[in-house]
């Protein structure tokens, strides 16, 4: 990862600020002969987009994406991709009297410190607006996914809003497109609403846990010991806004089991490949893909622009109190979970790439 | 983060296998005029040393460091310092046995898929004597911190052992150099030892939960939004072997809280610097560092290479059973706690760096 | 240098074909606070645009650039700046005879052999329509400079068109800017115009040699071993398109001086810096500066489209004769000259971030 | 290329100084399986040794090379390659009155500028010596080529020696290694050795012009528009120590060509493949090899380390001369050539690499 960028040989820079003419994402590396258009990208992006229920944004953004590069007749060429992402309703004079102040928890204090001018509309770079870039990018990469490894299929999901966790055992996957939060347990989703009301009402915010699982990624994907798939996808997790946890596999509980238990036993499958007698590894060993399930998962703090008083200090350094009145998601973990699987598709092509061209066929087969 | 490369302007490369001739780092970009020798780097070694106590692997290695380049009369040139460490105490012939078998929980098999030709001798490059080379790199980073940013200082130290967690009443930052686990919390230390001494007898292990907090730190370290600091902390904590979870200051659990509980308020201090009512932020917001302290986490799983009989397959395909029993650390976590504290010096290194190069003194400041 | 992006610090990512609906370049990296706008910037590309004269290709494009991020209130953030020149004189019929057809000396060729799909509407990604998007860099990296290092000026003319050199004895640096091919001897001036006419009214072409020359450049820039300044200088200098050779200081020609002839003596100025007798070595050493002027000389080839008949294939491998009508510049050195300036801006400012990130003010000084 | 490393995904970092324990290079990225041992290297150090014949410098370094990481019974394992040669003859003693003086043409004054320090024994790390780890990382990437690309061939030579330039006419490849020039031109041999003996006695050097080619290149290697093939080279030419100028097929004659003339007509070989009516581009298009041969020249200036006094200053900025004595070839060229083949195996290999990331096998094919 370098500044604005991501991704070792599909790589990915993100520009753009929320209230700027627009924002986008460039794309470079990304293999030719891939089929591409403007509304396969619009569909990715349609599920992150604000303002779709009273759960997220207000702010009325159509993020129609435009390809302006890298793309002919349909397929892609193997030069850069652009995708730019006009932005269309920014309404500037709601930010206006966060000009002069820091919202406690935001980026606002942060880039002041570091750059000595910020673009204070709509906290500028540092707002969540920029993941329709990566989303965007997301599927570009999940085209190429589809012509190089047709078997790859990502799904995100929410497991957890503010302390309330769903019960594995109600998984449903048809769920998860069911409902606002995109959750695959029926009754937490009915929960979950009741307590986000609360939430918007009396003007304060919750966190969640995003999990993101891909299914029939190859095994051998990531390199030892800085590129793992593991770090890469770490990094690409928390480099999402809000994000302060990122667990592979069983993850933080990890620290809690003995080695016995911890243990994914290896099998013969019939179809000749190792399976696994549990995945407590989250499809990873040693930075590399196991051929099981790519289990990630994440934690989005709750929004920290938020209608509750809290104490500051303005730009000059006086004491004050903010409200921050804008028009901000309650739960933004819940629009985590498209960019979520973005990232994944990014991370996961760029590690397929990197194999193919150190690797070729030269891989190990059992037998 | 490269293959085998991490960080921007201070860049460390490692190199080197368990049982090979040597490992080392290769660390380019080190500003010149450090004052650095082979002695202040052997002291961070010996403090990741094997076979110190009775709770981590026996095997007997000087790990003596020699600085082959790149520091001329005592200090740093400005020119790539070689580090190496030669392996002594290499007995290849405990690891005959897994050269045909893949230890389940292990790297054995990844690195067989993806490359088709291991080093099975002692895990190869997937071992932990690797990160001997980051401590190496660490100790560097922290000669040029002492130049270039007096006011840093990093602690590591353990607060879960299996299911333990410490106390945090109890935290006390003497007791962390007092015992074998580098825990503040002498009633864990005491309870760990009983716990961990069960485990080895019976041939199993246990994960662990490490913290690392760097204080001092400047405001306005890290980049958006991919090259943040928290970003990079999170590959380079997750990038260590059996690592599977990071967080940043309230981490996983700042799902659970609404945002007014999660906003650290923010005050004007005495010396005319902000101060914040709490930091749950763990000193980063938005992926820059606000001068608090920044705070990480890591769960590392339990050693994969146990006594207790596991089901297998071999390389041919075949079903077998494996134990392991060379000589393994019961809880590699004890030894991960001074690589925490080598991998936080080195991205706080770089970002000082990279701060410096795009931004210079140009940096906000109150008032 | 990164597939399509260069710069270590400043890193610039160019995007976009000919005849696409818009090429620019995404910059990352930028210092903040360097006043910019888009006037500022079309100042820059209005020297480098077509169509001016009866020398370079008549396709009429305003190339206006649009800056999208980065900028606020007149002054960049430090985040990514998005520039947008879009395309709008694509007259993509006049290419349709080339859909199938390979031009000699083109990378049409090639470009179907990399990656079996091209986008053969004027050279797609290989046009040198892509040098408007360095130009509009190379003009951010000029405020940046001017921030930075006010003292730094740049200096790009032609000093041989064809087999036709300039009289160096003639050297009129006011006389650049009054002739249409940014040479120094006015003489040449009107030589060039009489060759240059013949040769495009026999349909033909020729190549150019450009010297670009930095002053003001502090000592110091440039970092070994394979990031020195005369490497990053050739490699930006090389991607222009039809380069074939560069040179630093004497260029080739020092292959043919002796040791003696060629040292540069070095003596103590008036100011306590040093000054030298001479500057064979185009004021670097060692690949860092010296503080003398920088000297770079680079080579185009002439231009492959041409209306002379030529042998070539089509992509079915049927023989075939090729006539290229197009619009296309007889010289397209001429319109080298502004990207050879703006090449030489990016890698100066590039290199003052890298070695101010590294060293700081730790440099040495004489005394 | 990033300060010390070069390359995309065959990443070579060189480490070490003149007179400092061991100098060397870590490889990341070779493919796995790769048959290598320290013999095989050992061959193309040989070539480039020091203290061969009486027109090199006279210093005695065995030049020995250790493999002491990835590689495992005679394979390379995919993991880094530490490359380790050790410096035996170092006599600073000879060096000690160029403590504080800096030579006319030499790094000295400049690392003195950037570092403020500087490890003046031998040149430290500017010292000619750092090219021994390219020709042991070359010999590497010559390894990985056999089993990737066994048609590809690699052949430098010298083509000017001072203002001598060989007669292409009595061109024999034959000769090249029987002469201590590496010339393919005997005639020019036995009048070079005249020259360079006159220079040697009279404490002069001279400069020199080297070529190198690569033969079975496959087409496609190379990408648009900063990663280009050519741009790459030349980036690896001039990092060489004293590389002043690079050229691609024409080089800077191109300038004086019409585009008539230097079209290289395509015609439909009977293997299916294009054929050219000659080379002007030296296999390059567009950043991309046309699968004819890949052909670069480089010009070496003359050693500035000579026995004729040359005006100087000291560190403390007081005017004086300067011999160097010290142990210097007449002509550091003639070891360049070694060097120069060493950098276009790693090119080749890197982009091969690349494209098969990229592209797999996916490229065009005619008809």
């Amino acid at each position: 990862m370098s500044i604005n960028s991501f991704g070792h040989l599909f790589r990915v820079t993100t520009w753009g600020e929320s209230h700027g003419p627009a924002l986008g994402a460039t794309v470079d590396g990304c293999p030719p002969g891939v089929a591409v258009d403007e509304a396969a990208l619009q569909g990715w992006l349609d599920a992150r987009k604000p303002g779709q229920n009273k759960y997220t944004t207000q702010r009325r953004e159509p993020d129609a994406v435009r390809i302006l590069s890298g793309v002919f007749e349909g397929q892609t060429t193997g030069t850069p991709v652009q995708l730019l992402i006009e932005n269309t309703d920014q309404r500037s004079k709601d930010y206006g009297d966060i000009k002069d102040k820091f919202r406690p928890g935001h980026a606002d204090i942060t880039y002041f410190q570091k750059y000595g001018i910020r673009d204070y509309r709509g906290g500028g770079r540092s707002s969540a607006r920029e993941t329709a870039a990566r989303v965007a990018a997301g599927g570009l990469a999940r085209a190429a996914l589809r012509r190089l490894a047709p078997a790859v299929s990502i799904s995100g999901y929410m497991v957890q809003m503010g302390p309330h966790k769903i019960d594995r055992d109600r998984f449903d996957a048809d769920e998860i497109a069911r409902n606002p939060f995109w959750t695959p347990d029926a009754v937490a989703a009915a929960d979950w609403a009741l307590y986000l009301d609360g939430l918007r009402k009396s003007g304060n915010s919750c966190g969640a846990v995003i999990e993101v699982v891909a299914r029939g990624v190859p095994a051998g994907l990531g390199a030892p010991v800085y590129g793992k798939l593991d770090t890469d996808l770490a990094a690409a997790m928390m480099s999402i806004n809000a994000v302060k946890g990122v667990e592979i596999g069983e993850g933080m509980a990890a620290a809690g089991l003995t080695g016995e238990a911890n243990a994914d036993e290896i099998f013969l499958g019939n179809d000749g490949q190792p399976v696994y007698s549990s995945n407590h590894a989250g499809g990873i060993l040693g930075g590399i893909s196991t051929g099981q399930e790519v289990v990630v998962r994440f934690a989005v703090k709750p929004t920290s622009s938020i209608l509750k008083p809290r104490q500051t200090i303005t730009r000059q350094g006086a004491a004050t109190e903010i409200v921050t009145r804008g028009r901000h998601d309650p739960c933004v973990g819940i629009r985590a979970v498209p960019v979520g699987e973005a990232m994944m598709a990014c991370v996961l092509l760029d590690h397929l790439l990197l194999h193919r061209g150190q690797i070729g066929d030269a891989g190990g087969r059992l037998g």
